[in-house]
């Protein structure tokens, strides 16, 4: 159950961030930040200093097809990056202080049990969606319920999901084509990198899938095209809603997730902050459907939550300016 | 004593950054401020974790002449707000780490002694520029010199310049003017906020302080055109590159500071990471006389170090992309 933002309280928010000892206005976009992460919460002092990233990793059938100039495999070496403490996550999460989950979705390998690995492989990489469903309606339900429960469970005051999984942009490509919806090829970009060959097989391979179903109802959607770590982190973004968590979203994939959850429950919508505007292609149609400008643009592709990681700080800032800064009242009475 | 970076190492060090476990190019500019620490600091693994905010109030004759909406006690006023820890810049500060120094450059109000005040008070305020230099040599030398001081003695790893000055875009807008060079009134904006009545007022304030000099040197400009505070940062700025300290420069004030330091002494431009777009009217005109591009862009135009304290989570996860990320190497090898 997601509960709307009480938007009868914004005024009470805003008239507090206005009276900060600071011009009004002065602080642009952190501002508003401010006011929504109080709507969020449901306080004039939200918290934010519990962060946690949720890495959400899954394999990809579409990869059998040649969608991504990577072979699958690098996927589990990836988690075993993070679990490292190797990647760029990892360096990142420590220099912004955040802690990381990792979440083995459904990678295609059998990954050794590690304290630092949450095991909810649902099964080792998704069914190929150029000539089936990428998943069934109860493996979908899984993965939204996994998601939701992680989000729920883990007692951040903040939380942000990324993502690990080769081949993601292609079905990230097909979902954003049909939930923005756009056309095909506007959705589909270079992903993790291609020759103009490796291009052109990846968009035959997507107006394979994309002319094998008509779907365009959200859970359709997620269940044709995957993949697990995508429907994983759209339960996540339901369950940071139902908890009144605010939830960091990193670039495309990430997205692309939230956009699945939006139109699931529309009300998730005001609960997501968009971190960053990713140089994949897709990215920009995507924002643009949902109305929303990411608070940073740095030229980032990787995933992993890198970008969310980047955009944490900002969030708590924002949290601390409504609820640490002194009123200007308080400062020209001297009450300090 | 201005060391210019070493470009023979460039390619170097843009080979580990391109050999981390990601596609070449997917962490976007975040890959290109890695190389650049490691350029400043002259090493593969910069550091940037102890982080230090230097803040510089100072008062301004121009002020007399009405150039700013807020009368200059609300300078004495958020100094004290500051040493409260209760500014904004105090909130973002512990938000991402990094401490803070508040430094009396030229305050006009006799301000007790307090533990965190560094108390280089050169004159209660400058001199009003609108009728005669704000102030003179001696004093720019003194202000030059204190701030260089400061950014080389305080053992940082990463440094950051923000400013507190009611009447400080006034001086800020004749410095750019003359330095960029670019028409006077481009570069005056609203400040901390202005109607069309004290804008108009401004303007002509301004328009008369520029007819009185034909100064286009930077020390005679900053000396004309004040104020104590900006010259400090000047110095920093300065004394930063002289150190091989990256220093985070904030919006409009403190870069016309950084501007002011780069043209005496151009090889420190490669030690300033350029924060924020201002939402101040002049900043664009300055970046682009600069030729960069910074980190955030988020309406923000309070000073005090605000942006630049947003930036500092961003440099520090380019230090650790470079300094701590396994090689692709490593991690298709399995050596973790």
């Amino acid at each position: 159950m997601i509960v709307p933002l009480d938007r009868a309280r914004e005024a009470e928010f805003r008239a507090i961030v206005d009276g900060k000892a600071k011009p009004p206005g002065a602080l642009g976009r952190i501002e508003d930040l401010a006011v929504r992460l109080a709507l969020i919460t449901g306080r004039p002092d939200p918290r934010c200093d519990r962060a946690r990233l949720l890495i959400f990793a899954g394999d990809h059938g579409l990869n059998q097809s040649g969608v991504s100039a990577y072979p699958s495999d690098v996927t589990a070496a990836m988690v075993a990056t993070f679990l490292a403490g190797k990647a760029s996550a990892n360096a990142f999460a420590r220099a912004v202080g955040c802690d990381i989950s990792i979440i083995d979705a459904g990678v295609a390998a059998d990954l050794p049990p590690h304290p630092h690995l949450i095991a909810y492989n649902i099964a080792r990489g998704t069914a190929n969606a150029a000539v089936e469903p990428a998943m069934s309606f109860s493996q979908l339900d899984q993965a939204l319920k996994a998601g939701a429960g992680l989000a729920k469970s883990c007692n951040a005051e903040l939380l942000a999901i990324g993502e690990m999984g080769i081949g993601n942009t292609a079905s990230a490509a097909l979902i954003l084509h049909r939930l923005a919806p756009a056309p095909l090829d506007d959705c589909i970009g270079l992903g993790a990198g291609h020759d103009a060959e490796g291009l052109a097989r990846k968009r035959a391979v997507l107006h394979e899938a994309a002319a094998r179903t008509a779907a365009t109802e959200p859970r359709e959607v997620l269940a044709e095209f995957g993949g697990f770590e995508i429907a994983m982190m759209a339960g996540a973004v339901l369950g940071a809603a139902e908890a009144r968590v605010p939830m960091v979203v990193d670039g495309f994939i990430a997205s692309v997730a939230a956009l699945a959850a939006i139109r699931l429950e529309p009300a998730c919508a005001d609960y997501c902050i968009f971190a960053h505007r990713s140089a994949e292609k897709g990215h920009a149609i995507l924002l643009e459907a949902l109305g929303v400008e990411p608070l940073l643009s740095l030229d980032l592709r990787l995933g992993e939550g890198t970008g969310a990681l980047l955009a944490i700080p900002i969030v708590r800032a924002a949290a601390a300016l409504i609820g640490e800064v002194a009123s200007l009242d308080d400062v020209l009475a001297g009450r300090l």
